[in-house]
């Protein structure tokens, strides 16, 4: 038997309809707040995917790459943040902000065996060419509605700026890369305090150097602790860092958000974040479900003029798979509200009419295409859970009049076509959503 | 600068609007006919691409593919159907029929300088487990059904049989592989006749059998051609083809769908089809617009289990540059509805709190990110197109109502926020239908 790819997954129709109803209220949401879509090829050249200031070596050792047949190197996007980047610094005289939306896939070539998957689909909003912590606000304020409108009650974000952490590397007098020292960091929650300790020592860091990390990284708190935190990073980045976070603490407040966790823990393992940063928790255990971070430097590598940015990306694996385990989303086999059942083979043809008419109305309907007799139709019925059946058998086509079945109540009533389709139209149906 | 990789293309806001409009009803159509929703991986092993009854030798010179780091071949799928093969022989216990759409992203290595997009979108259905013509009447209905709902008046499907074809290339007497010769006819619109005798003669065709083949292929028209045709196709083979097609066209009558040219010259390029082919055209200058028919080998030679399938795929690229060609469809900048402007700086908090309450009522709004004097603001509005604006001065605050303004009739009215929630939510925008 021929088998799919490693790390990627076949999304049957259960699995599709509740997939496309989360992202279809995400899209929903990112629209209300002003965002655009705009989508973006799956490869891109090995230039944009390695180009300074985009995504850092270490994704690009998960990058899917490979010359085309003009022996120019491609690879597949390991996010849509460079995307947005090469596409931003391509326009001359794009309107700013620019207010965009991506829900997409992306390819991670990740280890299998520890879970991670390699194609998944990212749901990223990014405002560019605005240097107000409004728009980081705005981003974690859009996320927040999105985690709150699927049904997330314990949902908060956690809130920090590379500026500060760069404040911290400095205070400390480490003369290593500050973004090496970051990427350790990042992986806190995978391999604990002790891992972050021996890799640490491993790139050469100090015994006292890690300490005094490791004591600034366990600020954390409600925004009240940065008051603390001024009282310890006292140097001009890191004031300006502690400003930035205050501001977006402050535009929260107006945009009616609060579940904020100040954490100098945070880090996010990418290169390109050059100020906030943050990431969304459904709950301390499962890891984070939405990261993202302010970008100012990338877009001007990319060309010669310089654009400030920033962002978030929603990981839809990720929340669907905390929304299915908790029990906050049904499943439906089909989105078929209604099968014209024929009695006998001869009533085929009236089923495949009335078919005909209640499409032409907008109701999702089926008929058998099998040449089954009623028996097998209505296991077909119950296997696929469809909600309602029409029967069309000789009394039905003489009359006009056919008898409607609840599938779910079982009730039944005979009833002219109009009258069908009229309360068809009315039952509401596919509610995603327990 | 950084470009993107060639023959693949950004699709900015404004395309993306109209793009999600389209494709929202071709989903809306396909689930009222009772298709489900899938989603594949885009990669693929190699295994599965070139298996025996999958595209065949000639699409596999145009598909990506590479080796992992584990050194396995994959691949960047070429069509959606292949996949939809996979899957379904992969699910031992999968209900019958199996109605799925897919609407993705597939890649092919093809000539840009002609014009050819290496990645494109393709919407596709297909029925899996049926052998009814009346699921292929389905498939064509559908199709039909959405190109009527797109706005194209003068659409049309041809349709042939890949049975009957098998008959003429039998009747003749030609030796060769039969799918070597439906290739070359494939491409009678691109390459002409001339054309095709050429390629006929390079692969040894004898002049007498090209002229046969020929006289055959000129047999096009209403179904009443079908008459004609039965005189002159008379194998046992070429008897099933034709009333597999008169089967079809029954079936369509009664769907209410009669645009059909029965057309012997339609051969299609790929190698699964079995049965019925059929291809729609909104023009004879155009080409076609979508392409499909059935393909009862593909699922049998995937597994151990044999399924008879039937379906189509709508060129998404290909529909969009008609209708935007035609002026079928209309253009939006942005989906927000409305501009929150401060009329000074000092009250931006008041609306970045107005304009909260305007997103909690599910109204697409945006507020001055950039810090511009209200003059600069109305530029961006302008810009934007965005159709509304609320201003936000002193006198506004004071009194707790807030000018609206239409940006299209210049009008303005002066209102309490819950009128202009009403008001804003019952103007209906974003139609991108002429």
């Amino acid at each position: 038997m021929l088998k799919k790819i490693k790390g990627a997954k076949d999304f049957l129709p259960d699995e599709m309809i509740v997939r496309q109803f989360v992202i279809d209220k995400i899209k929903e949401i990112f629209e209300r707040f002003g965002f655009d879509p705009l989508e973006t090829p799956a490869l891109e050249s090995w230039n944009v995917l390695s180009a300074k200031g985009a995504g850092g070596s270490e994704i690009l050792k998960e990058t899917y790459n490979f010359k085309d047949r003009a022996g120019r190197r491609i690879g597949l996007r390991y996010d849509l943040t460079v995307p947005l980047a090469r596409v931003v610094s391509s326009i001359p005289n794009l309107t700013l902000p620019f207010k965009r939306y991506q829900i997409s896939r992306v390819w991670r070539y990740g280890d299998v065996s520890k879970g991670r998957l390699r194609e998944f689909w990212q749901a990223d909003i990014d405002v560019v060419g605005s240097n107000s912590m409004c728009s980081d606000a705005e981003i974690i304020a859009c996320a927040g509605t999105i985690f709150k409108t699927l049904g997330f009650k314990d949902f908060f974000v956690r809130l920090n700026n590379r500026k500060v952490l760069n404040a911290m590397v400095e205070i400390v007098g480490i003369e290593k890369k500050p973004i090496n020292i970051f990427r350790i960091i990042d992986k806190l929650d995978k391999i604990g305090i002790d891992g972050v300790k021996t890799e640490m020592k491993r790139i050469g860091l100090k015994k006292n150097e890690i300490n005094e990390l490791l004591s600034m990284m366990k600020l954390r708190g409600s925004p009240i602790i940065l008051k603390k935190i001024k009282d310890i990073i006292k140097t001009p980045l890191g004031k300006e860092g502690i400003l930035e976070l205050e501001k977006i603490i402050y535009y929260l407040k107006d945009m009616g958000f609060t579940n904020i966790k100040i954490d100098l823990s945070l880090a996010r393992g990418l290169d390109y974040y050059t100020g906030p940063i943050f990431e969304f928790w459904v709950d301390e255990n499962i890891g984070s479900v939405a990261g993202g971070g302010r970008y100012d430097e990338m877009i001007e590598r990319f060309s010669d003029r310089g654009l400030p940015a920033t962002g978030i990306s929603i990981g839809i694996e990720r929340v669907l798979e905390v929304m299915k385990k908790r029990g906050m989303v049904k499943m439906y086999k089909t989105k078929a509200k209604v099968f014209v059942a024929n009695v006998k083979e001869e009533f085929f043809r009236e089923a495949v009419k009335l078919a005909k008419r209640l499409r032409s109305e907008g109701i999702n309907t089926l008929v058998d295409l099998m040449g089954r007799n009623l028996r097998k139709q209505m296991e077909y019925v119950n296997a696929k859970q469809i909600p309602f059946t029409i029967f069309v058998g000789e009394k039905e086509v003489r009359e006009k009049k056919f008898t409607l079945r609840n599938m779910v109540s079982g009730s039944e009533s005979l009833l002219e076509i109009k009258d069908i389709i009229k309360r068809l139209k009315e039952t509401k149906l596919f509610n995603n959503f327990v």
